[in-house]
C-alpha cells in the first residue's frame, strides 16, 4: 500500500464526527463548543530566559507577560529535541523525530541541497484537524522539507508564507552576523520566500519578515468568516542573522537580539488584539513556544536559556525547555503550571478538544494535557526523553533526570558516556549542578526501565535528513 | 556636641511641616494624600531568581507574582552591598555604609560578640518619618546592633518584635545545615528573640518565625487606627539554616528551600490581604526585596540568582542585584521598570512622598525614585557602586560596569585587579559574560572619573564593625 492511500485510511478513521448540514440548533452549538480555534505561535532559536515573565531583566516582552498572566505560564515545557528540523517534526505529528525519520546524527537539520522531508504518512496537526472541518494556514519559517510532497500545502494546509528552511541558508556571500546586523545586508543569504508552493521573493527581505508574518496571520484570522481554523505562526527570528523592522531599531535596552523579541512580542499582541477585536478570543486557544534553546555560539546575537544550563544543540535543559505560555480567555485556568508538558502534546490536546480521535495505527509521543489547560485534572506526562538526533542522551521522569550520554552542543570534543549516569533533581536542582546518583539508584534503575521499554518501541524507519 | 544633641537638632530641621489640631477639613484632606504609609518586606539572602516573576520555574509565589502584575516590577534594583550588616544600613540610612562605619573587611557583618552598631547619629527612615508624626514598627531581623543605643527602638521604631543578628549565630551545637532542616533543631542556634529592648524566647523557634512575623504585621497594620505608618518587615529567611511552619513542610516541588520562599511568598499574600481589608491598599506603599544574592556555599539550600551571575558576599551581579516589587494600588503606574533603582533610595523617596525635607548635614547616596513609581519621570538614579566591605570593586554607569577587582565570594584566592577594568555591557549581557574593556575606553575613563569623585566625599568614620 502506498504512503498516500495509508494516509486517507487513517483520516478517515480520524473523522469522528460527521458534519451535517441540517444538524439542529443545539448541535450546532454544540459542535462549535467543542471546535475551538488554534494558534500556535513558535520562536525560533528563543531561549527559556528570553521573556520577561521568565526572567529576562531587559528585554521588554509586555504582549508575552501579559499573556501569561491572563493564561498559563508552563515552567517545565519541553521540545522534542535540540535543534529545529527534529523539533518541528515532534510539534507538528504528535511524535518522536526518531518515528518519522526527521533525525540524524550526521546531518542535524535539513539543508538546502537535502531532498527529503517529512514523509506523507505522517499526520500533521493540520491533517488531523482537516477532519473536523479545520480551515488551516502556516506562516513563517517550514523546516520539513522544502520540495514537494514535503510543502506545509502537501501536509494540510490550506496555504502557506513563508521561508521553506532556516533563514541563515543559502549563504551567497561572506560576512559575518555582527556586521551583518550592522548593515542588514539580507542579500547576503539567498533564501527564497514561498507563498504556497511559489517563491515569491528571493533573497527574501528579513528585515521586514517579522511583520509581514504577522500581517499575514492577522488578514487570515480577519478572512476565516467562521470557526475553526488552525494556524501555525512559525517565525524565523530570532535565530542569527538577526533582523528588524524600522520601527524596532534600537529600541530594546538588550541591544539587536532584544529588538528582535521585542518585534515578535509586538507581533504576538497583535495576533491577540486581532482575536478580541473580531471577538473571538473566547473561542481559540493560543500557544506561545519556540524550537529550541539559545544559540549560545553566537554570544550576545543568541538569547539565554536563564538559570537553565546549557542551550541549543545539546541535552541540558537550556537546549530542550522553552517558555509554553498558553492563552485562551474564559476556559483556561489562569497559573503557573510547573507541570511537565510538551509541543508534541499539542496535536493530541487539540485533537481532545476538538473532538477528534488519535488514529490507532501509530505510536504517539504526545499526551492530551487539556485537562491542566481548563484546571480540570492533572498532566499526563511524567517522561521526557532527550533526543540528541538519533540517540537518547537523557530521560526524565518526574523530579528526576539522568543522563547517560553528555557532550558540548556544538564543540569537537567527543560524547562523554556517564554510568551510572548523572542524575538531577529538576525542581530542587533547576541548573543541573549537584549531581545525586550516588544517592538513589532506585530512580537509576527505574529510568533505565522506562528507556528500555520505549527503545523497544521505536522501529527503523528510512532517514529524511540524509537523503 | 553629643550624638543625640546632633540627631535632634538634625530632626528638628526634618520636620518641615507640623501638624495641628485645628486643621481644616481640606487641610487635612492633603495631609493624608502626602502621608501614605510605607511597608518594606525584606527577605534575606533571597536571590534574584527565586521569584516566579523573576524565573524560577518550580518555586510558587503567586502572591509576588500579582504584586509585580499589579504594581511595578523593577529589572536593575540594587542593595548597597553584598552582606547583610552593610546591606541593612544602606536602606535604612538611604546613605552607602562606608559613610556610617558599617562595613568592615575584617568582620563583614555583626557577630553576638560585637558591641558596635549603627550609630545614633545615623538617621533611620523611622527616625525621618518620625518627624511627620508616622507610627512605626520593626518586625525581624535587625543586624545593626544588639545592644542599645543601636537596636530598632534606639532609631526611630516605637516597637520591635524580631531576632537580632541572623538565624545562624550563637551556635550550641554542632550541626550540618542539611541535618538541621531534616531533624528541625532550632536549639542549635541560640539566637534570641527580642520585644522591644527584652529577651521573650530564647533560642528561639525558628520553625514558626516568619508565621508569628507575619502575624505581628498583621496585627500592627490592624492596630494603627489612623495612617500614617511605616512598618519594617525583615524576615530572617530564607538565611540558612532553613525553616519553616508545619504548614509549608513538603509543600515546594523545589525542596525545603522551596517551602521557605512559599512561606515567605504566602506571608507577603496576608500583608496586602490586610491592607485591602482595612481599606487602606490605596493609601499604603508596599516594597518587597531581600539584603542580598543567594548564599551559593549551600547549594540547595541557598537560592539562585537566576541568569546572573555570582551570589551573596561577592560584586557580580548575582550578589547585589535582587528582585525588587513595588506595589501601590491605583498610584503606582503598573509595568516592569528597567531603570536603576535601589535600596538607599527609599529613604529619599518616602520623604518625598511624605512631604518631608532631607536633613543637610550630610552626603545621601539614595535618589527620590517617586517619578518612576508614580509614572512622572524616569529615575535620576545613573550609577551603582559595587562595595565590597570598605572598597569599591565595580562601578556601574548606565548600561555599562566596570570591574576593578574582583575576588570569589567566600574563597581564600586572592582579590583579582584588572586594569583596565573589566566592562560588561549588563543590559545586553546580563550574565557578565563578553568583557567590552577593548572597545570601550571612554566609558572606562568616564567610570573611573566618577569614582574618583565619590571617593572624595567619603570621610573617615569610626568602624562599628570592628569594636
Amino acid at each position: 500500500m502506498n504512503t498516500s492511500v495509508t494516509k486517507l485510511i487513517t483520516l478517515g478513521g480520524l473523522l469522528s464526527v460527521g458534519l451535517c448540514a441540517q444538524q439542529s440548533a443545539v448541535a450546532k452549538e454544540k459542535e462549535e463548543r467543542t471546535t475551538p480555534n488554534f494558534i500556535i505561535i513558535f520562536a525560533d532559536d528563543m531561549g527559556y530566559g528570553d521573556v520577561g515573565v521568565y526572567g529576562h531583566p531587559t528585554i521588554k516582552t509586555p504582549n508575552l507577560d501579559r499573556m501569561a498572566y491572563e493564561g498559563q505560564k508552563w515552567t517545565n515545557f519541553y521540545v522534542g529535541a535540540p535543534v529545529s528540523t527534529p523539533s518541528r517534526a515532534c510539534l507538528l505529528t504528535g511524535r518522536l523525530a526518531i518515528r518519522s525519520g526527521m533525525s540524524s546524527e550526521k546531518r542535524r537539520v535539513l539543508f538546502p541541497d537535502s531532498k527529503g522531508g517529512l514523509p506523507p504518512q505522517e499526520i500533521t496537526i493540520a491533517e488531523a484537524l482537516k477532519t473536523k472541518g479545520y480551515q488551516t494556514a502556516a506562516i513563517g519559517k517550514w523546516h520539513l522539507g522544502h520540495q514537494s510532497p514535503y510543502l506545509p500545502t502537501d501536509h494540510g494546509f490550506d496555504s502557506y508564507y513563508g521561508i521553506p528552511y532556516s533563514n541563515d541558508m543559502d549563504k551567497v556571500e561572506e560576512t559575518d552576523h555582527f556586521t551583518l546586523a550592522e548593515n542588514e545586508r539580507y542579500q547576503a543569504y539567498n533564501v527564497p520566500l514561498l507563498r504556497d508552493q511559489q517563491i515569491v521573493e528571493q533573497p527574501a527581505d528579513q528585515r521586514t519578515i517579522t511583520k509581514r508574518y504577522t500581517e499575514e496571520a492577522v488578514s487570515k484570522i480577519k478572512s476565516f468568516k467562521e470557526d475553526p481554523f488552525f494556524i501555525y505562526l512559525a517565525y524565523s527570528l530570532p535565530h542569527i542573522p538577526l533582523f528588524r523592522s524600522a520601527e524596532f531599531k534600537n529600541v530594546s535596552l538588550a541591544g539587536i537580539y532584544g529588538d528582535v523579541i521585542e518585534e515578535i512580542d509586538w507581533s504576538v499582541g497583535q495576533i491577540l488584539k486581532t482575536l478580541k477585536e473580531q471577538g473571538i478570543d473566547e473561542n481559540t486557544l493560543v500557544i506561545f513556544t519556540s524550537d529550541n534553546g539559545p544559540w549560545l555560539t553566537f554570544k550576545t546575537h543568541g538569547g539565554t536559556a536563564g538559570l537553565l544550563r546549557g542551550g541549543k544543540g545539546g541535552t541540558f535543559e537550556g537546549g530542550m525547555r522553552e517558555p509554553g505560555i498558553f492563552w485562551w480567555p474564559g476556559k483556561i485556568k489562569p497559573g503557573v503550571v510547573m507541570e511537565l508538558g510538551a509541543t508534541m502534546d499539542l496535536l493530541p490536546t487539540f485533537c481532545s478538544l476538538a473532538g477528534i480521535n488519535l488514529p490507532a495505527d501509530r505510536i504517539y509521543d504526545g499526551y492530551d494535557i487539556s485537562p491542566v489547560l481548563l484546571g480540570k485534572g492533572e498532566s499526563p506526562r511524567d517522561v521526557v526523553f532527550y533526543y540528541r538526533d538519533t540517540e537518547i542522551y537523557a530521560v526524565r521522569k518526574g523530579d528526576y533526570k539522568a543522563h547517560f550520554v553528555t557532550k558540548s552542543e556544538y564543540g569537537d570534543d567527543p560524547a562523554v558516556i556517564h554510568n551510572p549516569p548523572l542524575l538531577y533533581n529538576l525542581n530542587i536542582d533547576p541548573s543541573e549542578k549537584y549531581d545525586v546518583s550516588g544517592e538513589h539508584p532506585e530512580i537509576i534503575d527505574e529510568i533505565k526501565r522506562i528507556l528500555k521499554e520505549h527503545q523497544a518501541s521505536v522501529t527503523p524507519v528510512e532517514n529524511q535528513l540524509e537523503k
